[in-house]
């Protein structure tokens, strides 16, 4: 790694629309809390708290409207610095399409994706509505065309591997050997970073960028992942993919990419700390702190 | 309640060298980040983070020069808005000094205290070295001098009343009765506001400061408190009293407290959300986010 920290941007995006769940913004918030300090520039971009606002679906995707404009306005605090990299706390998987968008254009060829996800987030409208399931197909240049269009050069799909990817749909399946995507499920993994750092020589990229949604790991090892929401009816996430990693792996493999090459995106995604987001609610019945 | 919102100040207070436990200052971040947004001026008092330096025991204080550097630079803070209200997100229970000591010099005899804690918060030196567990002390201008200095108005001992107070040892018993002090325990309560609002016809007081720390809360219901330390011995906290309340009883009684006087004060302390602090070491660990 030889990136110089005051030259990597810090963005903030609470958004919790792509994955219609108001709570993904609470979450955002807190993870921006916890994160070590930023060295370089910090944005934040502003997200409203959900209403009872009606949500309109517009062709076939939930909050089309509100999203465009997120995705405009981290595109344009991005653009205000010019980073060597980007790290973006999220907020809903959705939140690393303009960051990964300039990166692209940034470094070309010698940029390679490293989606650490459960999930491969390749739908399109057709297959789901809420769009943080189409971001990695949108970053490919594939999906509604105006969230395409700030893709200005798609990332092909022999320059992305999935790490700790787990059981995919027949579609999914077929979209991913389609593109030419490479896959580690976590038994591939076997807690080495030696398979990810095969692929990553043979790809002969040099910069990296990481997407590394929560969902990866093991839900009975943390409590903040979507499927851990004590709310939730007891079989509500029955037949969704789980994942199977510990942060631990995940760590070691980034840092064991970032020695070979140079790690210039990370975002965090998906973080759901049911605990602090219960107590939110909570504080909001206190004199003084409550809505009057 | 009939203070205006604008004037309230929000005052994010990290401090954790009261309690002697570098932990506080990731939950008070958190505390910030989930709470409902501030309407009135916010103030956030640097506090650096721990590192591996000695924290020495002056006058049998732990940390106890950088403790009155930070109550300085609350009060100063306050000072700055001399606002009609203050929210204070800490941090140790230490956190509500210079708040308290301000309201107390502002409304004078027009001020009462309910300390809603399962403890007294009544020690001094030669009992524990932590000054959180000697606040109230010195609110009523009894403890180290350099610390009550910063009370020009000691609150009198006839003006506070403990709610949700659990067993106390035979010195903090002592003080209490001693000085007058009103005690309603858990069981007193038994989900009633009704025994606090007698106390508080009968004191006279229009002007109510709550400090509300959140250990007066059930363990067993809540995995945010200090004796929920996940990487504690056992019987680490055996024989410390712990709470009896639900954040609903203790949410019920403000808001009724609010209704027959003005809360001018709340601060909420000790918040250890041990999952969030866990995530937050892991992140130090990932590249683009750990120190190089």
């Amino acid at each position: 790694m030889t990136i110089d920290p005051t030259k990597i941007l810090r963005l903030n995006l609470p958004q919790w629309q792509g994955g219609d769940h108001p709570d993904y913004r609470t979450g955002a918030r807190v993870l921006a809390a916890i994160a070590p300090e930023a060295l370089g520039p910090e944005e934040t971009v502003a997200v409203p708290q959900a209403r009872d606002d009606v949500r309109p679906v517009e062709q076939g995707i939930v909050s089309r409207r509100p999203l465009l404009d997120l995705i405009a306005a981290a595109s344009a605090a991005i653009d205000r610095h010019k980073p060597d990299a980007v790290v973006t706390l999220g907020g809903d998987c959705l939140v690393d399409l303009a960051p990964i968008a300039y990166l692209s254009e940034r470094y070309g060829d010698d940029l390679a994706v490293l989606w650490v996800d459960a999930h491969p987030d390749v739908m399109g409208p057709q297959q789901f509505r809420n769009a943080h399931a189409h971001v990695l197909a949108m970053l490919m240049g594939i999906g509604d065309p105006d969230f395409v269009a700030s893709v200005p050069k798609p990332v092909k799909g022999d320059r992305i591997l999935y790490v700790g990817l787990t059981e995919t749909t027949p579609f999914e399946t077929d979209f991913i050997a389609k593109h030419g995507m490479a896959r580690l499920n976590p038994e591939d993994l076997a807690g080495s970073a030696e398979p990810v750092l095969a692929w990553l020589r043979a790809s002969g990229a040099k910069k990296v960028a990481v997407h590394f949604d929560l969902d990866v790991l093991d839900p009975t090892l943390y409590d903040f992942l979507l499927s851990q929401d004590p709310a939730a009816a007891p079989n509500a996430f029955e037949g969704i993919a789980k994942g199977r990693m510990r942060f631990e792996e995940v760590a070691g493999i980034l840092r064991a990419v970032d020695a070979e090459a140079d790690v210039v995106g990370l975002a965090i995604t998906e973080y759901m700390p049911w605990s602090a987001m219960q107590l939110s609610k909570s504080l909001q019945t206190l004199p003084l702190l409550g809505e009057r």
